[in-house]
């Protein structure tokens, strides 16, 4: 297995950033590729031992070329998470003043988080859009715009100052990113999880989907993502990429998906992993009834009757 | 064990009439009680293999003695059920004309039954209460009343005649009875069983019933009886006894049982028995899903799933 | 319209002093009838305003000679209830003492209350059931018997002494009794409610009596009892009498009652009236979402999207 | 009301071929706009009647951009859908060969749809993006690239010819387009009507999403849409958009509409208009008990209980 994870490129961005908070990250090589699809590719050909990349975020919800790539081809597994909160520098060429500043640059994702900002202090600068953030901050280097939106971080690798930092839009922006790996046992419950799952339905009627969402609900299992996505058989047809509380491991959530696999279509399994949101442990106790000593008393009491001894 | 069953008496009823329609019976004594309860200690004590005793009639639904009696004390399973249809014959002295009748008697029970008929045929007649319809027949008998309402089958045992025979006034009067024992292995399933249980609900408050009720249907498991019996803490307090098609061995059963026992108070198991109202075999398919094939289909994904093997 | 009540009689039973607590009972005939059934034919016939019978116990559960008189026939409505404790005294002739017992009758209802009393205290009484507990006191007046557990009220009218009070085995012993008159509009609501219905299925599948507990549960309302009563369509055929919280001029509950008719084969209203165990005002609020002004804010709300003015 | 419609322009994409479709666009002014946002917000200024842009596709599924701007700001509401299937001609200028191509250009949502077809007829091809699938045709036009993709009906606005007509990826490419104004009441029901709506929940907990579901599922309401978008509150904040079966002038999409009120926070109505994938009148008819009829029965039988008339 090679030792190195491919992440969305290019170098100086917040998915790097956000890739070198893994503590594993550390000891691989960190290879910036062009798009989602190439780098889990990578995984998929075993060129890279895992992909990182981003999943969700605060302003485009689930992030759909991710999601897609997951949902479609050689099955894929998610291993961690990361969330980072983004806020955008105002990076210039050392010595320009905010007065000079005539065009601006940054990757159109930026955009919504400055739209404000620029029309408070730059309402007259000329928007123009770049591959990457970090793109539009060589083209500052390079003297082509006079200003762009980056990561802080990327200022000394283009030789770039911050002419102002912090600047977001939407408080609590954030963006989340997955380790993403070929299948393998996933990690083991850290006491705060989450589990992914694409499911398809069976067939489309009323109450179709509620009965879906039952399964995880008649256990106590909280959603924390819904995002449907076409199944390309034409419009109005799609699965559901979900994200819920807890790990497969729990007998909660193992339970759920058993029923799951029962009444959909299909259902593909994108791995259980530690939550980014909450420190391990910290995600309190299930909901009565749904703890995994009760799971097993209550299957083993089941057990008793059908042998005849209770 | 002592080779014998208990069943509520006396004899020549419509109880022993059931009993006897079942094969092994025949290779038992057969030994009458006063009441349901003592037919039902004598199996707590050890003095009776089993007893036999009604549980559920089309004209007064679940019966509550019977009801009452397995859902406390000492715990008691069923292992098999008889259905017997209930039409009365008027039994007299040999002789005796309908014009000479001007007092009849049967349990109270039969009244209902045997109502309309009276209002045509014998309008002026004095009904008079017997503990039982052979008790009523061993009074005709002796000369205290002129006709009894019983089964046909009592009027050789008290040298009486079946002036009419047919009677009902309600079309598929049936009594189903129950044979019960101390726990032990369920019988195999048949391919047409059902399943009984008590519940006890955690708490009250709005949905819990639909909540508890929920894990039998969201499993496709169809409901033969839900009767409400009080717990006796007070009224509005009731524990339910609920009849369910299928097999505790029947993986969707199971689990259903395994997610009533979580959630509820308590969950008393009363057994799995063929059901009497169709053959072996004949229960048809499960809802899709729902199937044993499928439980395990599904219960084997998700623990390659755990493995990362899919 | 005749100013009279019927009442399960006879005089001198728990019924009728259950019926005096009501104050409009005050200025009414009370009439006592022989049988649940006539008194409510009474009413039928118009030869009585009102009837006043026990509906429910904390032994029994739901009384289904009362249950099944409401379920068919002509249409009647219920428009109050009375709770009463249930304990008993031990009438005997004056003079009478504990160790003179040789025989003690009532009503077999009375049984499972003072069963316990009687094996600590006499053990040795032979036991005589009775028509009423009334019935009882009378043949003790009589001599024929030498105790009766009744009612401590009824010792007065049949000369009798209580040699003890406050017997009772079950702690919270408590019967139902209600006021059933001819259709009529049901009382205004007092902020402490109950609704009372009978509900056929339309048809029996799997989630059937969920989905019809659920008409209630989705709105917020509780349900404080559920008993199935035989259609006489045969064994496994049951109707539901649910009483619920909540009054019919309550937005929520005409909601819920609206989703019931369509989606069962039959509903019989059964009547809106003040729940006897909480005084007025005190039912507290509903669940959110559900009370009058959220329906009606709701309802408005669809209005002005109907309109296209939001 | 100025008499034009904006829409999404250029001129000569699907947008306008979509809009023209409508019988109303032949006597409207029909003015392109450079983005979705503009051509709404020309609606929300009084400046256009409508807007026409697109909201589904099945290859993107919702359209989060559109989603996004109904979600937010000045309520609008949705009065017509038009439903068209997307295939690409691959336009040069009079002459060229398929040999003779070097670059290739179209918009990026286009390449999913032609990807295959690159492969297999021109592997070698550069792909250049464009602005829209115009302005490719434009820039072929100009010389700039030698093939655009873009709409057979492009091909004549810019001089060019079309070398391949009828190519998609994807089997069943449809985009579905929908004319959007100011509130107003919404067109009259055609017997096939859909209604969309955007929820936002009160709260998250087990269950949550299951419920508001469930006001659709007990109605017998179909989804055929449910998109959820970020609301602007910080990662993992959702609210949804969905699509529904039926219109608001039915009893049972008027019921469920208010019942989402009451247990949403928020709930926006962004219209019911007929569907264009069935014809009016084709949408068959409803679940058993959730015809109008079937409410207003019900309705009426509740009004006849509160009043005591049954």
């Amino acid at each position: 297995m090679p030792a190195s994870y491919a992440y969305l490129g290019p170098e100086g961005t917040f998915t790097e950033v956000a890739l070198r908070t893994l503590p594993e990250a550390a000891t691989r090589e960190l290879i910036p590729y062009v798009s989602v699809q190439s780098a889990l590719d990578a995984v998929r050909a075993g060129e890279a031992e895992a992909a990182f990349v981003p999943i969700e975020n605060s302003v485009e919800g689930g992030i759909t070329t991710t999601l897609d790539e997951l949902v479609a081809g050689e099955p894929l597994m998610i291993y961690r998470e990361v969330l980072l909160s983004i806020t955008f520098a105002l990076l210039v060429r050392p010595g320009t003043k905010l007065t000079d500043i005539k065009t601006v640059s940054a990757h159109p994702a930026a955009q919504p988080q400055v739209r404000n900002w620029l029309r408070a202090n730059l309402p007259e600068a000329l928007w123009e859009s770049a591959a990457s953030n970090a793109d539009a901050a060589r083209l500052v280097q390079e003297g082509r715009y006079d200003a762009a939106f980056a990561g802080e971080f990327a200022a000394a690798r283009y030789g770039l100052e911050a002419l102002e930092t912090g600047i977001h839009d939407a408080e609590n922006a954030q963006t989340r990113f997955v380790l993403v790996g070929r299948p393998a046992r996933p990690a083991a419950p850290t006491g705060a999880d989450k589990t992914s799952v694409v499911l398809w339905q069976r067939d489309d009627h009323p109450g179709a989907l509620r009965d879906l969402l039952g399964e995880f609900a008649s256990r106590g299992i909280n959603l924390m993502l819904l995002q449907s996505r076409p199944t390309g058989a034409g419009i109005g047809n799609y699965c559901f990429c979900i994200d819920a509380e807890g790990h497969i491991a729990d007998r909660r959530m193992a339970e759920a998906l058993t029923g799951l696999r029962r009444i959909c279509l299909q259902v593909r399994y994108l791995g259980s992993y530690p939550r980014a949101d909450i420190a391990p442990g910290e995600a309190g106790p299930t909901p009565p009834g749904t703890s995994d000593e009760e799971f097993m008393a209550a299957a083993d009491w089941v057990a008793r009757c059908q042998d005849g001894r209770f």
